[in-house]
């Protein structure tokens, strides 16, 4: 189907607006993120930001909303790409180093709603539902290597590792690696660490 | 020593406003934690808030430095209680459960500082140099029991254990535990679990 121009040309300015958006905010964080500088930076119009958004927190929504719709884009390549490994180590590998790429892509989307969310009901429960779609992905990708599980309630041992991973996604979005102990560790070694350690768990009885 | 009078008295209303400040932001969020509304709720006078504090970001530093003090302080009973464990997986097992223990105690603070220490700088570092503190105290922990680790790297193991432990630290304040998966586990089951994920990558040779 051919859009119409003007409902393209709509598009693009929304997607402008969007990119004004997450731009203002890293770069001066949430007192940036005003209507005005959204509509200078984008080069719209504020009547084209109401007709749009309707107010600033349904910009944070569309924001919100995009910056969802890009991590599961994300992690859908991601699970394809370590559902191709034979072993569940190999897999876990795979999966968590897209993880990290995801997280230096989007760091600065993430940090603003990692620091919206605790306060605006709307936003968290948009993101819990998202957390549960991410959990269920990574869950099916692990018991995909059930032949390797040792844990006697693979399902079980499966979300907890799911949790750590999502644990060690925000750390990733919240902290530098010196930020968080002092030593120093690459990102590539840690990767390849947190899977060995998810797998070592997995494929461990006791 | 014997404080003098005005001294306790100084003490002690320094504690009634930081505790204001905690119960106010507790309730409503950053906005509600006005210089009036402390000196308010704490029967203090704005003339002792300003020469306590100097302005609003003094509080914020000072309400920072009680919290990682207490931290500290419940890091330090938590790790004494964990080096009587004959085993490392006991010893993971009360540490993790003393710190879960210390998220539901402090989790506003600890909320209202994630939230902060992303853009405060002077905050940031203060939250930066007790996260290498405590990596250290982690770390000594799991290092006395260095015969059950096989891990070839028994010191960078420790540190990426810590990594996750404080990953999931950071997960207990941000979430509640249904909102990470849609699955439900207790708190007492995921402690184990976590107990038994990183026993298990630290005492394994591959």
């Amino acid at each position: 189907m051919v859009r119409k121009p003007q409902q393209a040309r709509s598009i693009l300015s929304m997607a402008r607006m969007l990119d004004a958006a997450d731009a203002l905010f890293a770069e001066g964080g949430d007192e940036a993120l005003t209507v005005e500088a959204v509509v200078e930076r984008s080069s719209t119009s504020v009547g084209s930001f109401y007709a749009r958004f309707g107010d600033r927190n349904g910009l944070l929504e569309a924001m919100h909303e995009r910056f969802l719709e890009r991590l599961a884009t994300g992690g859908q390549i991601a699970i394809q790409a370590a559902a191709r490994q034979k072993k569940l180590v190999g897999a876990l590998e795979v999966l968590i180093t897209h993880i990290f790429a995801i997280v230096r892509e989007y760091r600065n989307s993430a940090r603003f709603f990692v620091m919206h969310r605790s306060t605006d009901v709307k936003l968290r429960a948009q993101g819990i539902q998202a957390n549960a779609f991410f959990a269920r992905m990574f869950t099916d990708l692990v018991l995909r290597y059930q032949n390797e599980i040792a844990h006697a309630k693979p399902a079980n041992a499966a979300d907890v590792a799911w949790r750590m991973t999502f644990a060690m996604f925000a750390q990733q979005v919240m902290f530098e690696n010196q930020e968080v102990s002092g030593a120093a560790i690459s990102d590539k070694a840690l990767v390849r660490e947190l899977a060995r350690c998810l797998t070592a768990y997995l494929t461990s009885a006791a």
